[in-house]
């Protein structure tokens, strides 16, 4: 930032904080910093503690790698979950809309992301070896693949398809009853249900 | 949130906080969330701080209502500005444009808000009693209006030119060289110092 006036320290780390967050400029920052220092202290406090909280007590699952607080997350830990079933994610979010759906009883794994090789993010950020291990429990049998439909996520998909139809796992993939192009996140339930249904064998 | 899956609940917590922020809804919340705990928890870890230290650390200069650390302000504690010349602005991110312009030697007062009527903001919740308080030091002689160019930032200046004048002072307004209908923020430095310059008295 290139303020020639001298502002508070404080306020200076904030603004710089806020901009970590994805998406938010040097402006944006600066306007967020002023409309919770203004208007919503309360606001502030909350959100310092909560990332606090969530930075303390949140850690990865070790069976389907989402956020939890115990080393074991709720869904997975559910035993009216079909266990012979996993379904792979991009992210929690994808994994909220397909619960949503009411379409599927199985388990997840949330790989945390998408192969972008052009980023650098390829099997070994997104920690292949781990899904590898999770999915030769002996009790998964079938693995679907409910990676967006964009093009990393395609991509995605196709990488995890060979991978894992070589170790012998039925894979399949949703349906194209979900938009091409889309990401999953914003699609509805119904569409969904039916891809979930209708979802092919690779 | 309409979440039917058993979220943990930090992470719940974080989403909702980070929805406090102004233009962040539900889904950009969540993305920044699963951001910052995913990639960058260093950052959630400094965010954090930033947001506690200055929800401590950082007051109202009792002289120009802007952010500061002291009771007064470093601009306002400074002996070499002029005190006779008094700049009201909207925001501290306007004040820091004007003072890039390096066109002003005077002080400042900062509103920390615009006259939005439709909204309830009225003078009282900008405690214009505040600023009739600031200029009846006896020692400030010119009030410069420098609120944005917006119909907001006009209604101010103008409630605030019959409200100065009318207690003997001399008000002024930024001259209309800033480009109609924008926000300082986004003005170059030049045309700043032009419209000081060219300021005309109402």
């Amino acid at each position: 930032m290139e303020s020639p006036l001298p502002e508070p320290e404080p306020l200076t780390s904030l603004i710089e904080a806020l901009r970590r967050l994805p998406g938010v400029g040097v402006r944006s920052a600066r306007r967020m910093a002023y409309h919770l220092l203004q208007y919503d202290i309360s606001g502030a406090d909350q959100l310092s503690r909560a990332l606090a909280s969530a930075v303390q007590g949140l850690r990865h699952c070790t069976r389907c790698n989402g956020f939890a607080e115990e080393e074991v997350c709720a869904t997975c830990a559910n035993p009216k979950r079909d266990p012979s079933l996993l379904c792979i994610v991009e992210t929690p979010a994808d994994q909220n809309m397909i619960e949503s759906s009411h379409g599927y009883r199985g388990l997840y794994y949330v790989l945390m992301g998408r192969l972008t090789p052009l980023e650098g993010v390829g099997p070994q950020a997104l920690q292949f070896d781990r899904l590898i291990q999770r999915v030769s429990d002996g009790v998964v049998q079938e693995v679907i693949l409910a990676t967006n439909f964009t093009a990393e996520g395609e991509t995605t998909a196709h990488y995890l398809s060979e991978l894992l139809r070589a170790r012998g796992l039925t894979v399949s993939r949703l349906a194209r009853g979900v938009p091409a192009g889309s990401e999953l996140e914003y699609v509805d339930a119904g569409t969904i249900a039916w891809a979930l249904m209708e979802r092919r064998h690779t």
